[in-house]
């Protein structure tokens, strides 16, 4: 099965009490392929860059048996650029600067190999930028997820409502998720998205952890209480990554396989926060990904 | 088993965006107490109240074979009385009047029957009050539980300090875990409390549930996600009644022991959120609180 992956690769620089990265490697789609590269080796990305962009890093992605033929290049504009702060409490950043350079005129046009993907993941991009692909497919794949943020909310509010409506699984954080739905609990939030067409959503919480709503379904997934955090950025996204690359690898949709995702995807983004960028994600192996698993299934076990 | 609870009995009044409570019963080891009566009928009520504090309240305590020889009756003085406001999202409130009354003079002097309790829940008091009741044991206890606040690590941090390291299990809101250590990452935080005496440390998180933190193992208790949250007060003290009115029922101070009890404190109080007061502890019976531990059961199952 293959999982294409449409979303932003990009430069990050980040500050936070444990250092400054430097200009490194960032982007949605990034942590998300990475993620899910150490489930599966079908992963198809779409995405755009500038001249600037190293060709280390597009190596690296080949490296990782990412499928790049539609991240496409640009040599005469620059790439995507954000930086930020974070506080000490780790859950709150201010942005420096946000350079959408390549990203102003972002209108991917999918590879045609791309677009009998059976698993898609759109994150955090335009609206209807999010639709264009999903109509760019040849057929209708078998799961489509989506990221989005509260600022599709205040600008481009039906745009937004008919992408949603075209998924399966919302993945928002609880401030998103209130503001979608104008609800305060996160129980009428979830149910009042899924009545605007998907059946599951996924409310992500940071080192909270994450709720997924699957129909009348819940499920808690952890986050895993770590030592030391050293850069949050890209936890979403490598927490998608895992879950999508499960779902994935085992070619299932059911509340069951979703609720492994999680997991997975909990793993990932626990080993992404502990170093800085997606040198988290690459320092791994399959086994340290099983012990964190097995740590997960003792964080949570009890009997009553 | 015996339970000995050691805190306030008190009036509460309360606003939230569901309505107003009027003034009705509150206080911790009210909660403690009611939430515990669930499990155990052997439960020692230790607090003062004044002349004004209602016999219907004291007969509600002994139709739950609460034991109240132990609470002290002022009839000049008035009861403890706290009011508060809460916010549009439940994690926030304005405390809008806290008189002490009997409050401010409260030192206990425990009924002789008392002093041979096996398990001891001390809530939010003064530290030396707390260490005077731990003084007042002819044995000491199988397991000592406290909670504290904020408050008294601005005011009386060496008083804390000695009864924090006279306790098995402290339990504190992440804040406080943080304020007390000085670390940030929660997981180092329990570690330093851990090397100020006790093993046990319970990490508080309201609706995202709770951490146990023993020795080096480490536990997440979910909270339930639910429709309706219409009062948390009392949820953390519902919480460690559950928690506490578990282990004594099992005599038993094992990790696995703890886990499940958490697993029953957090049941307990997600009844006590879903209504005003202690309404939500009073509405249940053994039946209902069955059917909430199979719905955390269910809630963090999954294989990988």
């Amino acid at each position: 099965m293959s999982l294409l992956v449409v979303g932003t690769v990009a430069f990050d620089e980040i500050e936070t009490n444990r250092g400054r990265s430097g200009k490194i490697l960032g982007g949605a789609a990034t942590y998300v392929g990475l993620a899910a590269s150490h489930l599966i080796s079908d992963i198809q990305m779409s995405a755009v860059v500038g001249g600037d962009f190293p060709q280390e890093y597009l190596d690296l992605f080949v490296q990782r048996k990412l499928d790049i033929r539609g991240i496409h290049i640009i040599p005469e504009e620059k790439s995507f650029y954000w930086s930020g702060r974070y506080h000490e409490n780790m859950n709150q950043r201010d942005t420096l600067a946000t350079e959408l350079n390549v990203l102003a005129g972002f209108d991917p046009v999918l590879p045609q190999t791309y677009r009998q993907s059976d698993f898609l993941m759109l994150g955090n991009l335009t609206p209807s930028i999010q639709r264009s692909v999903i109509e760019q497919m040849d057929k209708r794949p078998r799961l489509i997820c989506m990221d989005t943020m509260n600022f599709w909310m205040d600008t481009a509010w039906d745009d937004l409502l008919s992408v949603v409506g075209m998924v399966d699984v919302l993945a928002v954080n609880e401030e998103e998720a209130r503001q979608l739905s104008g609800e305060h609990s996160l129980v009428q939030a979830a149910r009042k998205i899924q009545a605007m067409g998907p059946p599951c959503i996924i409310v992500k919480r940071g080192e909270h952890g994450a709720l997924l709503f699957y129909g009348d379904e819940k499920f808690y997934a952890p986050a895993m209480p770590l030592d030391r955090v050293v850069d949050p950025t890209g936890a979403g996204d490598s927490f998608a990554g895992g879950f999508m690359g499960y779902l994935c690898k085992v070619n299932d949709t059911s509340f069951e396989s979703m609720k492994s995702g999680l997991i997975y995807g909990a793993a990932l983004a626990s080993f992404s926060v502990e170093k800085f960028g997606v040198k988290g994600l690459l320092d791994i192996g399959e086994q340290d990904i099983q012990d964190r698993l097995v740590d997960f299934v003792k964080l949570v076990s009890f009997s009553v």
